[in-house]
């Protein structure tokens, strides 16, 4: 049954505007999607939203569908108005539907690395856009997922799960410190390339072996010198230009193509 | 000889602030941009901001230079406070310095396209972030520029240009619709290659000639099916997941990566 909120100073309208803070993501492990392209994507994937908010009047079939399969699974079921969803979102125009969801296990014993010859890794990406386009990117290349180091941008912000074109819900996704996720690495096979400038080979047609996991580093730093050491392969790319970087994700993607080409 | 300004209600504040709004920059021909970096990257590509204005109390030596540069230049250098400057850029945390440029001519007669062997182009891109960030790629693969299609975001936005990490003033850029572009490119050398799922061959060793002219798509249309039945070559990416595209930036540039592999 549809539970229906009308006013704008309900509690529940309160807590839903407040995932679109990374804080109050944290503390609840929630987090909130909107549009029902990307609810549809995680449908497709296995995850319903807990608790589903629908602007009034605006039917569809597919909304319908995920209306009924959300009931079943024994979410909630929000009927309101578009202003509020709006309110909700903090977008002008609206979405027809947003979704609240339970964060997953993020730890990298949730990843099984045998399950793909390449895996992205990005260490203290700031740029939540960045973050959901290497999403997509693992996506495209058939990547295992994405392995966040340090402190990055939230996977599961708005922008992020937007930018990630629904893969967020799609392809593996670990989030650890540099110290807990080399251990892990040199726990099993995996070969670990750095995008780099510093004693590097020519990125194209190197001796890339799988597992392959890609680390870039910061949209800004780049990857601490320590780190780069500790990679197994540096590559780099021509720079034909006055700079000497690409945007991270951009970077990555270029490398994920190319081992693409070399290990499969 | 500065300028001081300390009322947020001066006139000059106003007009500057109203920059950040596209139909202001395009009324007045001109564009700002924020921070000391993207000032010297014009700086060092000769190009000079009419206004030059300056959050007092924040000397820096390069700033000093950027001051002398633009008074012999016969430019106007103001001097405001951090919460004026603030208020100017839109940002919390001002950055020390913004300049005021001329946008320049962004025909297709200003590019020479026997300038480079790789050229960018975008048909309707819609993100700002995605332009910078090609202009960006434009740079890295020595490619002479990038050519926006039909409706695009606005190459002079202040997110445009940081994504840009200061290319928007090395590379060269146009602005055209369809058809002032094709008649234009018809009338010289140049292969027009499309990332396309129709009648593609793939996209690695693929017969790239110089110059090469790379075409991509509206984040969510892609490109219209007539755009491209007119290019000469149609590649494709592997595609591995469930979604068939990838971020139109990170198309660009692993195309370019795989062009400039094939034309140098």
């Amino acid at each position: 049954m549809r539970k229906h909120i009308t006013g704008f100073s309900n509690p529940t309208v309160k807590y839903l505007r407040s995932l679109r803070d990374k804080k109050h993501r944290k503390r609840s492990g929630q987090f909130l999607v909107e549009g029902l392209r990307l609810l549809e994507d995680a449908r497709a994937s296995g995850r319903l939203p807990q608790t589903l908010v629908m602007a009034e009047g605006r039917e569809h079939p597919l909304l319908e569908r995920l209306e009924a399969d959300v009931m079943v699974a024994g979410g909630e079921v929000i009927a309101t108005t578009p202003d509020i969803l709006s309110k909700i979102t903090g977008k002008e125009n609206a979405q027809v539907v947003a979704g609240v969801f339970d964060e997953w296990d993020t730890s990298l014993s949730a990843l099984d690395r045998g399950d793909a010859p390449i895996w992205l890794a990005a260490q203290a990406l700031r740029d939540p856009g960045n973050l959901g386009t290497m999403l997509r990117t693992c996506d495209a290349v058939g990547a295992g997922g994405l392995i966040l180091i340090d402190d990055c941008a939230d996977p599961f912000s708005a922008e992020a799960v937007r930018a990630s074109m629904g893969a967020v819900f799609t392809v593996g996704l670990a989030q650890a410190r540099w110290d807990e996720f080399l251990p892990w690495l040199r726990g099993g096979a995996g070969q670990l390339v750095a995008a780099s400038l510093r004693d590097a080979v020519a990125y194209r047609g190197a001796a890339y072996a799988a597992p392959c996991f890609i680390l870039v580093g910061n949209e800004s730093q780049g990857l601490p010198e320590d780190y780069e050491m500790a990679c197994d392969l540096r590559v780099t790319m021509p720079m034909r230009g006055r700079a000497d970087s690409l945007n991270a994700a951009v970077a990555g993607a270029v490398l994920a193509y190319e081992v693409l080409a070399g290990v499969m």
